[in-house]
């Protein structure tokens, strides 16, 4: 297995698919550099127009149609001392008439300590003097190309990932995408110091980091949505609007898992699904909304 | 203070402006036996029609409109040995074409270990022979009278509280809810053995509990949806369709707890909800769903 | 048959099971006069609270639960020479950031004029100087008792009708509701001298009707949403949120009458249904909205 | 201005950005056979695979980003004595428990009378002996490159169009749409022989038209959604999920309509479209349905 450090020189702002900026073995790692949300580096230039420049796309060598592109997220470094938000709730999270009395959208600045690895408002918000958060990495967006030689903005997010802004995908996650296109086609950028559930200031604290992910393709998986793993459970994305019908992608795609690679049957599945399971809240800004339908490995029949 | 003994000889299948089955001060205890979401008694004896047959309601002395019920659910005691849920996922939490395909909503029994604090399918379900849940008591259905005259069916849930089936509705939990009526007139039932998020199969493990729960009021809260707090968060509860709207309502309700109680500033609560919130999926089954917007304690200012 | 005229003096914000203010016997024709949606009468007096105060209930002898009441809405005279209406579109119809920017929801006057059958706003709104429009009489608010002993809003709707606010509800229509409760307990109220589809400022032209309405019983109909007829076509009304399911209400309804009453086989419903049918949108303004689905009679296979 | 014979050899699943198969100027018309939505030609030949294999695109010289494509409609003629629909309701079109007892999504045969511009299934079906359409041609899909290079699949809509499938898109009409890439790049085919509101079997009566289209460029109209005009009346049209956020998207478009090129303010394009406002659905089935705000021109303000 190789280690490939991989410099972006160009980016996209959707996902596609695009002639590979590097080609890699299944199981190689990869070690890359991502911008943030608006294409500002490390340096604080801008290097690609907004939303979310991605790096890529990687092209994995014999990854076809059908198969599964296992992406272990290994590590994040935030590179920069320096994050942004919104400072104001988004109007789709708020009863519509409350939208009025809304703050305006302006962009904050966040001081990111690399050391103590916590992240603070600065200048201090009134109010929030005492405000700081762990550091908690995660991608934003990532995916690969998605079929049928469509292409979607990297606002968005559909079967084959994109921006689902959740933060179960940080270090020690491990993510399956659908491969719709030959070598899969992965992107990545678009990183977070930190989010809420649903993302719903607009933003994640969004900055820089170096990120190494291994990539592995899996023959004939056939998914149809992105699955994932932690440490401690197993997880079904689902991203769609409005959040009842990602539920309702998620809920399925569990569900065709446990009916499918664990043997359970309707019932069994049900059984289990309907006493165990526990649903996250991707993002609930973007055009389409994320949800997750995750169950803790100890209650999963042995493979 | 003083403890009450309730024991319901009558149940109400809507939360509406009823006659008080006891009436206690603020501050007041109440123990009560409940039956189970088919108006099944602890003994098997069909004590009321579906659906959820609630126990009240209880007049709280001094409650005003305007006013909040504090209901502290102090301990809930199994008083069944069995429990039932349904044998198939419920048609709107799956793919709508997928629904052509799911097993019958077939009624299956559960075994409540009261000893052992487990529970598990009886008889066994094929596939999940080692299938053995911890008791995780919760109440499904309860709240106050609403507004305007108004009355509700326990099926679903709206300002007043009802139908909500949120897991963190168990033992240590505290509940506010706003007050419409004098005395609040409170009603409880619908008690879970244990429960997944979202009630995806329509039931918990529905059986019956002894409960017992303080009853407060809290002058001038001028609460508009119910509120928590558990041992490490507090939370608001929005219930609505689609889940995007339960969501709007518990984040504005969040929101506005934040800048009124909290003293924080529209953009400071913005700041802080973006990065810390945390959302819980409560049923997504009854007309009404039920979304949680909730926050670690340590994150909030000093009140 | 008798003709009632009958003259409220007590009025309901809620649709629920109160003592009548009316007994009529099925066939029955009733006048009156109703008062506008904040509760404003034909003299300009406050008579009752917002919202939608009701005259009724009228008890129908015989109509027992299963039963439906038929409701012919015969005649609206107008009797007051002035309505009002909100001079923003509702936040909920509009992107959610382009709610900062809508204009205040003042209440604007209009002049009804009573001989010419034309509405206007009144002073004139610059750049609509020349806006007149035709009277288009219709009934904002009207059903039945729910089922359960539930009581519901004026402000909103459901299987028993209520706020549905559809442009299809004018002299000439015929509407069947589910009867729940003995005599049925039918309200009306708040009704529009024009509206257009979806009531997207929240009101339509608010303003005071004589209305003539006949009242009929039809026995062991089972319906379970409100269903239509004009001169021309038949249709059924489905009331919830989001649009999508009052939309799947409101189809599945047709579904059932055509499968039911006309005895088409599903398939050829289907067949019926995906070829001719048209949907007509209610409000999109309250809690539930309103969806209807209509089919012009001439398609229909003889009874 | 010159007329073109456009002959499609070769065809697209999605809207993105590929080379031109054929390029007129400003004014240009085109007359061209669509093949169905399976990819059937009219001698019954399988020319593309499915979804909505699309002629095109079309590059029409001198547009520009900003710009509008103006699409008259000007003839429909059907080139093939049959099609097809679907036996069934769509699954999201009812209420999800009732999905389990819909009828099997048949392929069923319709003849089309080409002289006496009438549809009927053949062979007949059961209960619907008599039933005879008239022909009312109209396009399922249709629209120009998105922005951004992304590419969309002729399943779906958006703000570039797409398979929206309303009705109202047929001869006579008039459709601009917002012009993302040089030369527009435009597509079309989906062609129906009539379809009822909201595609709820998941097709129109799906068959092969020569369609005759003049094609223009209007300079800098920077619109966001595809606009439309008939004998009649002026439409907006939004394309999202649920219909809600359609509703939304036409909504806001035609109120920017409205305070844009018409001149009013606010307040007073709220009042016109509060109660002159007309709703259509276009289709309910795909993954973004379509909403059309409509108005008369009788009530619009001199240009």
């Amino acid at each position: 297995m190789t280690t490939h450090s991989f410099t972006a020189t160009a980016w996209h702002n959707v996902l596609g698919t695009f002639p590979p900026a590097l080609t890699v073995a299944s199981g190689d790692t990869v070690i890359t550099e991502t911008i943030d949300a608006h294409g500002i580096d490390k340096d604080g230039v801008q290097r690609a127009p907004e939303p979310n420049p991605m790096n890529g796309p990687i092209f994995v060598t014999g990854a076809e149609p059908g198969d599964a592109l296992k992406v272990e997220i290994l590590r994040m470094t935030p590179i920069r001392a320096t994050g942004w938000t919104r400072a104001s709730l988004a109007g789709n999270v708020v009863e519509p008439e409350v939208v009025r009395g809304l703050p305006p959208r302006d962009k904050t600045n966040w001081r990111i300590d690399r050391q103590g690895l916590t992240v603070t408002p600065e200048p201090a918000v009134p109010g929030l003097e005492h405000f700081v958060l762990p550091l908690e990495p995660m991608i934003g967006c990532f995916g690969v190309a998605p079929a049928l030689g469509q292409a979607f903005s990297t606002a968005t997010s559909a079967e084959n990932g994109g921006n689902m802004d959740y933060r179960g995908f940080g270090p020690g996650a491990t993510v399956w995408f659908p491969v719709a296109v030959p070598g899969a086609l992965f992107f990545l950028g678009d990183c977070h110091a930190a989010q809420g559930d649903g993302e719903i200031v607009g933003t994640g604290i969004e900055t820089c980091f170096e990120v190494e992910v291994r990539l592995t393709v899996e023959k004939g998986r056939n998914l149809v949505w992105p699955r994932g793993e932690s440490a401690t459970d197993i997880f079904s994305v689902g991203n769609a609007r409005p959040l009842d019908q990602a539920l309702q992608h998620a809920t399925t795609d569990m569900f065709n898992w446990l009916t499918g690679d664990y043997g359970l049957s309707p019932a069994a599945a049900s059984h289990l699904m309907g006493q165990v399971v526990r649903y996250d809240v991707g993002n609930v800004f973007d055009p389409a909304y994320t949800m997750v339908c995750r169950i803790e490995k100890k209650w999963l029949p042995k493979l």
